[in-house]
């Protein structure tokens, strides 16, 4: 399968937040549709926590991205009239340099060796490769679940770079209901006999503790409302029932069990325990003060779309309402909309007949 | 410590509804108040999943027990008017027979070769028990969670036994969603290396897995609202930041450390996916034919007090709304109550300003 990823090196050395410092490290992303004239059409693409940056096919790349149906040709990010830009996230392992990368130091991966990682490093690289290609203006910031809270920084950390934001069920900072779980997910990766304080192998002999938490995540993603239609108490087909004490017996329970056994070894473990400890992290309160002094508390949008469901669990309604609200605070025309998804979380991904026409007709008006 | 617990031996063979039998099988109770002549005062409350007999203290045992606030002379389950009992559920492993007790067939615990286990099974050998004592007639059952589905199958089960009930944050099925964190919490008990397939020497080698089901169980039994106000992004104090790579920052980190660690030992681990299990397997809707067939479709009760709260995301509020529905279509006068709890689940076990008026309430008028 061809490749659409094009890969930027960040400057050197490049500091992380929390002190780290990476050297040779580097940013994998995609582009769709073309800059104009003006530069004054990009869009730049904020990924959740684990997608690529394939978040739609181009004509180096034809398999379906993360979000085939929102990007593209004539689809509500218009790639007709926008230059859109997505990066796999710092840390990520989808080409970005992360955990799972060489470190130049000790030519192994980095594994636990990774400097701690910050939502704030994942936008300060990626707006170090805007930089880097010359776009000195954005048009529109979208970000969905972690990506929101990227895009945040961004216009935090980079005042008056992007003028405009869709916001996706996201939030303003990590609460503690969302923290419990996520540590939860942490710890039951670092439970794993095999993941060996981050000495595993390859991910794959990591699958047990991994597969455990992408459940965990997948229960956290979707919504009670959602699986009581689609599952409802419904067994198993005979020839999928597990022949072991305690095997699968529901079909909720054999749903749960694929996600797991596709996540297996498709994730780097190390890569996901940083970027949900990163989540955990971000709070945009502690950024604003910065944004004071150094904007005189200007907006941090001319315009922002914020969107939720209130079956999500994870990153509840109310956190979207806040966030909302505080924009308004600060001078920006936010928009707050809750769309009536069932699928919780998850919903952007999949609910295309709500999230599309709402995302299209605010990149209409911008 | 003295000990409250009384035991009554089962009729033997004792028969399990998915096939199995138990021999020299027996029960632990409490009660409280004494039993009046008429011997028509008797409430029978059933448990949630882990709590053992001891609801309350007595003279026998001054600890406090998990509905303390809710019984005793004076509290709103009143012993002065009613004679209370409360058993360990069969199963459990807090003085009834359970995975955990010997096999008379081979001198050893049964562990895995515990026959398979409903909430049916609860509720006959809890009704066998009171045949035992000579209680012919039940005031009330009262059941909390799972106690709630115990409380169900009884009347399902033995019809006009019990006159009246209180249902509390219960349901009348589990539903895919509790099904999904039910089964991921038996996997990360059985994922524990200790586990040894049942074969662990005792409940604390599998302290592990014990408590990361119980981190999970605890997430699932509280609210965000509930967390957001009493946690927020609170880090711990110094002394408690743990040194290890992704160790515990956040204050709701420490809370479900801590619950784990008071689990670790406490609940012996085939007990726990012995008793999750039955509740997924719990669907009153397959009962009620043979109710009908019995009895002609006979109220399950005279009158039904249901309560739950929206917080409550592993027992919707939904489904007690639909089960007072149920109720009322098959003839029990049925009054459904949302508490304003935001304590989720659990808001029973806490939120006795609200839970405790409204169980009196029903109380003085059966």
């Amino acid at each position: 399968m061809s490749d659409a990823r094009l890969y930027f090196d960040l400057p050197q050395p490049f500091a992380l937040k929390r002190g780290g410092v990476l050297t040779r490290a580097q940013l994998a992303y995609e582009t769709w549709g073309n800059l104009n004239a003006a530069g004054d059409n990009v869009i730049v693409l904020y990924p959740g926590m684990s997608p690529s940056a394939h978040a739609a096919r181009s004509l180096l790349d034809m398999s379906p991205g993360w979000w085939e149906d929102m990007l593209g040709p004539g689809k509500p990010i218009d790639t007709q009239r926008w230059f859109v830009l997505c990066a796999n996230s710092l840390g990520s392992c989808r080409g970005s340099t992360g955990p799972s990368s060489i470190d130049p130091q000790t030519d192994r991966p980095y594994r636990l060796g990774f400097p701690e990682l910050c939502v704030e490093d994942v936008a300060s690289a990626t707006h170090a490769l805007l930089q880097g290609l010359g776009l000195v203006s954005v048009r529109a910031l979208i970000g969905c679940s972690m990506g929101g809270m990227s895009a945040l920084a961004h216009a935090a950390l980079f005042p008056k770079h992007a003028k405009n934001a869709v916001l996706i069920s996201t939030a303003a900072r990590a609460e503690a209901f969302a923290i419990g779980i996520r540590s939860l997910q942490r710890q039951l990766v670092m439970a794993d006999v095999h993941f060996q304080n981050g000495q595993y192998q390859n991910s794959m002999d990591v699958q047990s503790g991994m597969g455990l938490a992408r459940k965990l995540g997948v229960i956290s993603y979707r919504s009670a409302e959602e699986w009581r239609v689609r599952f409802g108490r419904q067994p198993v087909q005979p020839q999928h029932r597990s022949q072991q004490a305690f095997g699968t017996e529901f079909e909720v329970e054999r749903y749960l069990q694929g996600h797991a056994d596709r996540w297996a070894g498709s994730f780097d473990p190390c890569s996901y325990i940083y970027l949900s400890r990163a989540m955990d992290w971000f709070d945009l309160d502690a950024l604003l003060p910065t944004i004071k002094r150094q904007t005189l508390i200007s907006p941090l949008f001319q315009r922002a779309l914020v969107l939720g469901v209130a079956t999500d669990i994870l990153f509840p309604l109310a956190q979207q309402a806040e966030l909302a609200q505080m924009l308004a605070r600060h001078g920006t025309q936010a928009n707050f909309s809750a769309l009536p998804s069932v699928q919780g979380h998850d919903a952007f991904l999949v609910d295309m007949e709500n999230f599309g026409p709402a995302i299209a007709r605010f990149l209409a008006g911008i």
